[in-house]
């Protein structure tokens, strides 16, 4: 009685949702994928008997395009990269024609409205975003009010380990994401918590709360998360570059402000962001002078912004200059040699030398990738609030 | 020149992570899929030319087994449900023996080691869980020192709509998952911050912290979220019934007592969980005498325990008597019809009628499954802290 009732209880919760209701389900082989060899390598494994032709995709092959996987006589297909950098890597499988995620990898991101599976290669620079066993900060989802746009809006803040306990008053780095992106992208994608939990346990960077807003003014949380419900993501949406999120950035600052323990002055405020968030760093920080005496931007977009009405984007020289001689701590650039933004950054960096405005320059490998912003943010943090 | 750079930032971004270094991406045609129709059937489409059978299996359909989806003359497979009453549904596709996601759907929810789709069909019941424009709480996900464990340990909590500004002390539900699940479990596929969230703002319940710790005390972690990195998570994992738990909850109460502003009395406490989580209830709220005044067993798992050295299990009779004299306020059991568990709750309450103990006992139609879980939630939050 008690073995059977023990099975039942395995056999039923592990059926999950559709328990009772549905047990004419798929079996599948027990099968591991990915699996990361000793030497670094990785083995993917689908189980497709039926399929015809089975590739790999994803940001871990040698080469750009897909891998040809192959079909053992047990029907599972499988296929061996070759040894890989330490990184976190994305990938899919096309099963004839149709690309699917890997049904033995419980670990994906979503990236606006594709979702992929997901694997980190330790060791190395990986280790600056896997979970350490080191004391961990604390990731909140919170709602604050925005009148510049009228709702209420989601945001999430990392507040470091000791925070919820202790009475010291903490320095702030504002974090945006990219166009596409919302206020889940720095902690999903960008491993922004264990980056920054491993940097402060080992004393890299100081002990600092991290904003990390959505800078889509049009919306007022991720995709599912608000009152639209479950629709499909898209990348376009009004007012992502026109000067709004800019224009209601105080609303963000002040929630922050006054509901947590930190330092207000411009000495403790960083804001740094990707690409669009680059866009939204470089024009926020500008446009309130001696507000954030560090800015970092990453991948930014340069971007020739128009025609618009915004008193952001008024008088830019002036007010970079400005700046500039504003007691500005560090501003820092990076991007990446092959980035179908390096010339507008490298532009932009001539603009600057012009006026003899001092910043920080880092180029690296690769293009517009989170591989480079979390390597950007791992280089980034260490620099604030010294 | 601006023209070209938008559109290559929009190319690229849209890649996400993928971006220049594997532009062999595959096409897919722009469709819906699931599309909620006016009359509450459902739509599902996939674009697969290739394929030879198509089925759609998942807790929508009318009867158990999958649903034979049908190719058009442009290759996508379309399927459409009758009429379906409002709950969230979880789904998958089987394309020529494989099961696979719905790549034009990013919503959906791991269950122990499976990945579905979901979607909500709204009105009705479902109300209770889809975001509303109504006052939101706040998600933390932290981390608590356990000596009981000798660990560090993640958990989940919701704080009510202005708990961070205020400074009123809050009652706190306890709200523990099932075996397979983790403290992600009631969050995510519980829906327990919209649930609270829309009882709170109607006034149906009285604004509380939910606290949604993990019950499986050899995890310190949900998979992926601790230093053992992204492994295949399983349904059965050593110290989940034997005491442990139980024994540790105390860490738990410590922590959120000392890190909220909580009303630290018997009447201002609700213990209550789902399978595992019912029997973690069952027991510890028995074993720590005037602690819960609220308890609430959900499809509870009342398992013969065995031989066990824990200290938890012993006179359960009568520490069962002592707890129903003890002032308790409300002991709630909620369980389906066709739940597995059925005949071990029946004979349970048999024992609790025999000591004259006062419950209250709800029969839903159903069986061990999420949406239950999500109704006794419903039914249970508002009976809390009067």
């Amino acid at each position: 009685m008690m073995k059977k009732l023990l099975l039942n209880f395995l056999l039923f919760t592990t059926l999950g949702s559709y328990a009772q209701e549905n047990l004419n389900f798929n079996k599948q082989k027990e099968i591991t994928s990915p699996e990361i060899n000793t030497d670094r390598s990785v083995t993917f494994r689908l189980d497709a008997p039926q399929a015809k032709k089975v590739e790999l995709q994803g940001d871990l092959l040698a080469a750009p395009g897909t891998a040809a996987m192959k079909k053992q006589a047990d029907g599972v297909w499988t296929y061996t990269t070759t040894t890989l950098k330490p990184e976190l890597y994305s990938y899919s499988f096309i099963v004839d024609g149709l690309k699917i995620r890997d049904a033995n990898n419980v670990y994906q991101i979503r990236d606006v409205a594709s979702v992929v599976n997901v694997l980190i290669v330790g060791s190395g620079k990986a280790d600056n975003y896997l979970v350490a066993n080191v004391p961990h900060g604390t990731v909140a989802k919170r709602w604050y009010n925005s009148p510049g746009n009228g709702m209420e809006r989601r945001i999430t803040i990392y507040t470091p380990p000791g925070y919820e306990s202790g009475k010291t008053k903490y320095p702030v780095l504002y974090l945006l994401h990219g166009m596409g992106g919302d206020e889940e992208a720095w902690a999903a994608l960008g491993r922004t918590p264990q980056i920054l939990d491993n940097l402060i346990a080992t004393g890299k960077a100081k002990p600092m709360i991290v904003v990390m807003p959505n800078g889509n003014v049009a919306q007022q949380a991720a995709p599912g998360e608000d009152a639209k419900g479950y629709y499909k993501p898209t990348m376009q949406l009004p007012h992502t570059m026109d000067g709004k999120m800019e224009e209601t950035f105080p609303d963000i600052i002040k929630f922050v402000e006054s509901n947590y323990r930190v330092n207000a002055k411009p000495s403790q405020r960083a804001i740094a962001g990707l690409s669009m968030g680059g866009f939204h760093s470089l024009h926020t920080s500008r446009f309130y002078p001696k507000t954030f005496d560090y800015v970092g931007l990453f991948s930014p977009a340069i971007m020739p912004f128009g025609k618009t009405e915004s008193p952001v984007y008024a008088d830019v020289d002036a007010s970079l200059k400005n700046q500039f001689n504003n007691g500005l701590k560090l501003y820092w650039i990076g991007i990446g040699k092959t980035d179908f933004l390096y010339q507008a950054v490298a532009d932009y960096r001539k603009k600057l030398d012009g006026m003899g405005a001092k910043y920080t320059y880092v180029e690296s490998e690769g293009g517009h990738t989170w591989s480079n912003w979390r390597d950007y943010l791992v280089l980034f943090a260490p620099q604030l609030f010294k």
